[in-house]
């Protein structure tokens, strides 16, 4: 009675390796057709998938209650269930999102710079696709949808490798992906899907590099600590945002208060979210106490260090762990520094690179805090939570980077891009 | 007897980890000081360079003839013989290269790109240094100027790893460069060079992602493929240039002839050589036996095709293997195909995404061979020997990419940097 079920298992299930490659090599094709598509051709896909999405509600919330019900069994915390969640709200947004990147200016076909030597040689860079993407995520089914549709935009084939909670949403959201594709005479193959919740295909995909040619993990950070440890291909990586806000001697009381209560609680839970104060020496006395009403008014627990506390009884004790703690949540630690020498220092030493600011009314100590705080985005007189490739005016994006190679900040279509040089002649030979 | 000998190694010989830690360490604190250093400033390290590279060619000199002398009892060949070599003329080059990174613009600080939102946020993109670069190089001394140039240039610290070869000759232009910092006011260890022979120093060069931003190979295939299948920090790298010459059935024969001639003989042994010739069928009866004439007069052995081989019985039979060779010599693989759709096929399944040019009067066969080609530099009517930054006019290079992420093609200086955003606000926060 067991032989024949075993071997009706090793006929259906095709060992997971080839799967993984065939996978890839249906992506190396479609990829080299995206990258020649026309920009309508594209915009098509992505409107075409949005009237699908927009049309099988009732099928990708089906496919959801499904999942949730697993969920639900499988005992994922509230935050878990919420981001897992589709409703009617989230299913409008996912098509809006695709709607809002087919209106996004096309980057491939873009002259990037232009130029003639003296030998008469005229050479462009061209903005070109990567090729492959391969994008490795958590629960959140809407990144199958954004991230499908971005780097269809950017003319790059992706491969898709969801949380297992959120399997059926995303299979039913790719559905609809490939209704678009189809309609636009695309191949159906540019938008995959890993088609097994099996976690041995994330190691396969990152050990692909004749297929993928870039990784791009999007979750919490033992999920990014993994892609980058073991990935054989480049990765582009929102490793965590560890973000301050730095109050200078000469900031305006009001406007650090306003700042520093939006950088910290507007949502505690994003990468852009501050997760350190710092405070000038000399702005001690007179502004910690009004900053921390308001944070602490708003239900945020406050950490201090030593000088911090002997201003500040309501804050408990920060441990050097604190420093390095990304909390995502409605905890802030402080620190009394010596001005914008003593912040940068801060920064650079215990940050991750990721979005930093300073409020300050003094031009100089504002310049000097944005040439020397070394991370992908620096604000003066702005909150952290405009870390964002939407705030920026980019258009959605698939992450921040906290990487300096390739792309910082929001990655947007632009990012997901590459260039060649063009060089038109008339028969010029090298001397 | 031995054990005193012993007991003295182990004291002046601090295990190798640690002393490239503490290179790492040492590179990391001058790259926080290079990343702000003025253009000025830079340059006058790379004049004072020059100034005495020519004052101690000496110096130089003498070590080059010990490392010659060590290379000729070891049994090296005259081509690695010829590329340690430093004579006057190569002292001279050396001095001129760094005056003329030092002429090239100051790519630190531009700004890329400006705009200001509908809040009024203010967002520059704005170039920065990437950090530490670590290049691993093999026999040829003059890199450890180029690649120290080139570096300082663009505001990074840089950790060189030469070949044992040219250990000393290193050493000798190491430090001139070093009195180059010095005389600018800038930290010596901008500059380092990995001070021993031991191969290991490789590996934990590689293994140090928190002290290495990026690493460059610069050599032979196996270099550049351990150093691809060992580093666990993103790496750009110039792996092979297997460039081709498509002669379009529309070409104008004499331009064929001679684009073909100097594409492949001008130099052999460079990575822009080409090293298959792709003949449209329409054209073969009548270009293919000039377009051989001129190369095997030149000293060049064919290898064809089946098809080649009907037209020309001078050309021996190549072998698949001959069309993914880089033969860096004079020899040149030929083959017939149907079209610019032929050789399009050809290249992106057997090329390296180097460089590829077509010769046609067709502008409609040049345009698709230009965007399907998938390769850094692709070139309608003109020689692949122009994959050369100097001659894109980017002044010094490092190399050539051949990978799409970070950089493509020419790496020069401007290709070392990333970039940060700059965002000056009012006191805006995030709705």
């Amino acid at each position: 009675m067991i032989q024949p079920r075993i071997a009706t298992q090793a006929r259906e299930v095709e060992p997971l390796e080839a799967r993984m490659r065939a996978i890839g090599e249906n992506a190396r094709k479609a990829a080299a057709t995206l990258a020649l598509a026309g920009t309508e051709m594209k915009n098509r896909a992505l409107r075409e998938a949005a009237v699908a999405i927009r049309k099988d509600r009732a099928a990708l919330l089906a496919a959801n209650r499904e999942d949730m019900a697993d969920a639900r069994r499988q005992g994922l915390g509230d935050a878990m269930l919420d981001r897992l969640l589709l409703d009617d709200a989230r299913i409008d947004g996912l098509a809006k999102g695709l709607d809002d990147i087919a209106a996004l200016p096309d980057p491939i076909g873009t002259v990037m710079a232009e130029w003639t030597r003296p030998n008469g040689l005229n050479i462009c860079r061209v903005r070109v696709p990567l090729g492959v993407i391969g994008i490795i995520y958590e629960s959140r089914p809407n990144v199958t949808a954004d991230a499908g549709g971005l780097c269809l935009k950017s003319g790059n084939a992706v491969i898709l490798r969801g949380g297992s909670e959120s399997f059926r949403s995303s299979g039913a959201i790719l559905d609809c992906l490939r209704q678009g594709l189809a309609a636009a005479g695309l191949p159906e193959a540019a938008i995959q899907l890993v088609p097994t919740r099996d976690r041995a295909a994330v190691g396969l995909m990152l050990t692909m590099p004749d297929l993928i040619d870039i990784i791009v993990p999007r979750g919490g950070k033992s999920l990014i600590e993994r892609v980058m440890r073991e990935s054989r291909i480049p990765v582009i990586a929102h490793l965590e945002g560890i973000c301050h806000v730095y109050v200078d001697g000469a900031a305006d009381l009001a406007m650090a208060r306003k700042i520093v209560l939006n950088a910290k609680m507007r949502r505690t839970g994003v990468c852009g979210a501050t997760e350190t104060l710092l405070i000038d020496r000399r702005a001690a006395a007179t502004h910690l106490t009004p900053i921390l009403d308001d944070l602490i008014a708003a239900g945020c627990e406050v950490r201090g260090d030593d000088q911090t506390r002997a201003l500040e009884p309501r804050a408990i004790a920060a441990t050097e762990a604190d420093w390095t703690t990304e909390y995502l949540d409605a905890i802030i630690s402080v620190r009394v520094v010596d001005g914008v020498a003593g912040a940068i220092d801060h920064i650079n030493r215990y940050g991750s690179h990721h979005t930093d600011s300073i409020v300050t009314a003094d031009p100089a100590a504002a310049e000097k805090f944005l040439s020397h705080v070394d991370s992908a985005i620096v604000l003066h007189n702005a909150s952290t939570q405009f870390a964002d490739g939407g705030e920026f005016g980019m258009g959605a994006e698939i992450g921040i980077s906290t990487g300096k190679l390739h792309a910082r900040g929001p990655v947007g279509a632009e990012q997901l891009t590459s260039y060649k040089y063009v060089v038109r002649g008339k028969g010029q030979v090298r001397p």
